[in-house]
This record gives C-alpha cells, sequence and structure tokens, in this order.
C-alpha cells in the first residue's frame, strides 16, 4: 500500500461516511434542535474515529453495514462532546473547526439539548431494525457506553475540570488522557473488529494498537497546541497552557513529548504486527496521520 | 388486589430497585463526577417510570434482571434530564426534590458532565455481560434511544424552550409534552413489556397505556403546578406560569385539564381490559396514582 492507495480509501471512505451521517442527522428535529445538531457534528473534523472504526472492521472482514453506523455513532459522541466541552460553564470556546461554537451559533441551551440528543442518536443508529445482527448491536451499545461515560470519556472531562492549576504527574495525565479521549479512540478500533469475526490475539492487538494511538493523539495535541497558530488548528491555540492545565509538554517539556509520540506510534504498529492479521496497513497509515499532523 | 396489597408490592419494589441502583452508579468515579451522579439519581423522585418498567414486565411474566436493569436505565435517563433541564441556560431552578438542585451542589461544569455520563450509564446498564439475552439488550437500547432522543424527550425539551411566552394551541402543546414527558413513560411500559413474551395485541394495548398514561402525567403536573405550593412539590411551585409558558390549564383552564386528566386515566384503564393479559391491576393502580397524587 502506498501514500496515494490510502489517500484514495480515506477520500472514498469520508464521501461515504459523511452521506450516511448526513442521512442520519434530522434536519426536521422540532424548533432547531435539528439544525443545532447538524450543525455540531456534519462538515468538518478529521473524522479519524469513523476512519478507525472502518479500517478495523475492513481489517477483519466484517459487516460494512454495521461499521458504517458505527462510525457514525461515535462520531456523535465525540462531536457531542465538543459542544458541551465548549461551552461557558466548562472551556468557553467560541472557535471550533474554524466556525463559531455551537453554543455561540445557537444558544446555549440548545447546545446542550443538541448534545444530549446526539448522545441520544449516537445509540438510536447502532440499534436499527435491520442490517446489524442483535448481539452485534448490544455489543456495540456496550463498547460505546462505557468509553462514552464516567470511566471513559467523562470522567476524564471530570478529572481535566478537576486538575487545572494543579501539578499533575505523569501518571495522572496519562490516566486523564486516556479516559478523556484514547477510551473513545480506542472504542473506534474495537468497535470495527466487532464487526468481523476477529481471534483472540487479533482483538487483544488491536485494542493495544488502539490504546498506543489513543495516547498519541492526545500527546501530538498537547504539542500542536503550543507549536500552531489558531488558524491552522481551527480552534484556539495556546489554550491550555493560557488555562494553567496541565498537558505533555508542561509536564515533559516539548522535546521529550515528541519522542513519546513517536514511541507510541512504533507501539501501536508493533501491535498490530502482533496482530496476526492479513492486512493491517490503512492501521499503521492512520497511526502515522495522527503522529505527522499539524492540526 | 386492594390497596394495601398495591402499596406493598410499591414498598417491595422500590427497595429492590434502590439497592440495585445504588451498586449501578459509582461512588469512586474520578474528581467528583460520581458523588453528583449518585447525588442527582439517588434517594430521590416518585420512581414512576422504573414502577412502570416492572409492573409491565411482571404482567408479561418477562426476565425480571432484565426489567430491573431497564428500571434503572429509564429513571438515569430521566434523572439526567433533570439536571440539565434545571441549570441556569435552561430552567434556572435551584430546588429539586426539596433538595438544592445538582448545578447549585456541584458547579455547572460537574452537572453537565453527571447529567452527560447518567446517559450514558444507561446504556451501559442495559448491555451487562450476563442476565439479558443479546436481543433484548438491542431492543431495551433501541427504545430508550428513540425516547430520549429528538424524537422524544430533547425534541420535546426544544419546543419547550422555544414556546415560552408563546401561545399554543392544544394540539403542539399535546405534541411537545407527549415528546418531553410522555415518550420516555410509554418507553418504560414497552421496555417492560419488552422483557418477556407478549401477543402483539398487549403490545399495541400496553403502548396506548402509556401513551394515556404518559399525557395524563403532564396534565397532572400542570395542574399541580398552580394548585400546589413549593413545600409539598419539592420543586418551585408557579414555575410554569411564572415564564409564562404554556399549560394545559392555561390553554384549556382548570376544570378543563381536570377532565382531561380523569379521561386519560379512563383510556389507560380501558387499554388494559382490552390487552388480553390476565393481570394488569398494578398498572391501572399506577394510573390512578398518576391522576391522584398530589406532588
Amino acid at each position: 500500500m502506498d501514500a496515494k492507495d490510502f489517500d484514495h480509501w480515506v477520500a472514498t471512505s469520508l464521501t461515504a461516511f459523511e452521506a450516511v451521517l448526513d442521512g442520519l442527522v434530522p434536519g426536521d428535529a422540532p424548533a432547531g434542535l435539528g439544525e443545532a445538531m447538524r450543525y455540531a457534528v456534519l462538515g468538518g473534523g478529521k473524522r479519524l474515529r469513523p476512519l478507525l472504526v472502518l479500517a478495523s472492521c475492513a481489517t477483519v472482514g466484517g459487516n460494512a453495514f454495521a461499521a458504517m453506523r458505527a462510525a457514525c455513532a461515535v462520531e456523535l459522541i465525540h462531536a457531542y462532546s465538543l459542544v458541551h466541552d465548549d461551552m461557558p460553564c466548562m472551556d468557553d470556546d467560541v472557535l471550533r473547526r474554524g466556525k463559531p461554537t455551537t453554543h455561540v451559533a445557537f444558544g446555549e441551551a440548545q447546545a446542550m439539548l443538541a448534545g444530549d440528543a446526539m448522545q441520544a442518536l449516537a445509540f438510536d443508529v447502532l440499534t436499527p431494525d435491520e442490517g446489524i445482527a442483535p448481539a452485534l448491536q448490544a455489543r456495540l451499545c456496550a463498547l460505546l457506553a462505557r468509553s462514552a461515560g464516567h470511566d471513559g470519556m467523562a470522567g476524564g472531562q471530570a478529572i481535566d475540570l478537576a486538575s487545572v492549576g494543579k501539578p499533575l504527574d505523569e501518571c495522572t495525565l496519562r490516566d486523564m488522557h486516556r479516559r478523556k479521549t484514547g477510551v473513545l479512540l480506542q472504542a473506534s478500533v474495537m468497535m470495527g473488529a466487532a464487526c468481523g469475526p476477529a481471534s483472540a490475539q487479533a482483538t487483544k492487538s488491536l485494542s493495544d494498537y488502539g490504546a498506543a494511538l489513543g495516547l498519541a493523539f492526545q500527546v501530538v495535541d498537547d504539542i500542536l497546541d503550543v507549536t500552531q497558530d489558531s488558524a491552522v488548528l481551527g480552534k484556539t491555540a495556546g489554550k491550555d497552557q493560557d488555562a494553567n492545565k496541565p498537558t505533555y509538554v508542561s509536564v515533559l517539556g516539548l522535546d521529550a513529548a515528541r519522542a513519546l509520540a513517536q514511541q507510541l506510534r512504533a507501539e501501536a504498529r508493533a501491535a498490530l504486527a502482533a496482530s496476526g492479521l492479513a492486512d493491517t496497513s490503512h492501521l499503521g497509515l492512520l497511526a502515522d496521520s495522527v503522529v505527522e499532523r499539524d492540526n
């Protein structure tokens, strides 16, 4: 697989993904709620989580319809978390993906409701009347619920909130980021894998891959927060530093953070090599893209 | 079934329910998140939705373990919606179930996160590793997701937000309340019914029962908002009137609203009578309790 093939796969996958997601997020939900939901989730973002679901499913030869639904579900969870995170009582941010944040565009109440409805919609799209075997629906709901809740994303955000201005050691920082970002990225990989038959070894390896990639993503996020400007990021740069939030850069320094990102990329690739799966090239290149990205 | 037997069933059911819920909502979720979640959902509330799930499941002879999990899930959704509803950007209420609202006690950010985590936990408790057949897990997740989202509760709240100070006809008011409150009450009945074998006729009748009961609940809520004081309600009375929100009382007048509540009770009981189910007495008495309650 060369870079051109990978780029083609990404472009094709994203075109299909955006079309399916567009069809699933209702424009006609009452009283402007649908517009706010669509604003928050359509037409923006790197779509890393959906690509992980789709690549992971393809690697195990799984149910492509189920994987596409899972890709939409995990992106809905991610997007709702950004809407709530950006609100004044949380990070109070006005810029996201180069656009005004949802509460700036629609008001705080509608933004909170849109986030709430997006979380419900995530589980709705995982449980269609047909196309996904009920046992797989249940498995996907379980994986998503656990990664989104108190043991995952929401728990990580609570630690994040409580840690502003406090020195954290690397171990606590890692736990916060594992929950806040890593668990949902890892769940994306595991949801894709659940869509097909995967050996215990393959499942374990994909889980290790997802864990390393999830942490790498956050380390790189912390690096970009201090090395890039807002125009490139599409969100407010220097935000964590200004808020006196502990980051990998503040705890380790920039050079050590960069070295850690490379080490985690190597761990992710080593996990794929140990999986026994025939073709993990897309997953490997996704790990590269996470570490090499500039926004 | 006399009133004493019913009271005994309610007391026994609630004792079991509170114990299970207590075990499912984590106290040790990070950075105070677990405390906020427990504050919001434990030790308060009428628990009408759980009782509907349990009574409906018993009526069809269903899986009691699954029904107890479903009862917890639906109460978590209800409780999270109250937490978010009470926040300053929504109803800005400081009193709930006779206690300070969650954001007053824990801050807005933690309250929003607790609500988010409670919604995720609802789907988590529906998808345990054992005790509920995967097909039933999927069915319960589907029913809950649809009733909580844009077509249900969240959509109703969006209409509610948009309708402050505007005259609504009874038809629009009914649609708002059906979504905001009715759909989740109806889903409680349907989730209980899904836990066992139910004929098409029984399922249809229980759905009709749930729809009538759901609407009756809201009509009575609107009546109590103007006839009771805050101490009896455990929440701020006269709130809807003060906010110039359309209610059944403002649209129909108090006497007609009371007559409507009685009519809906009769419809609920008629649906039970048409169900072909052997013993629907608990469901019938729950409908009575909804209409006759004073808080």
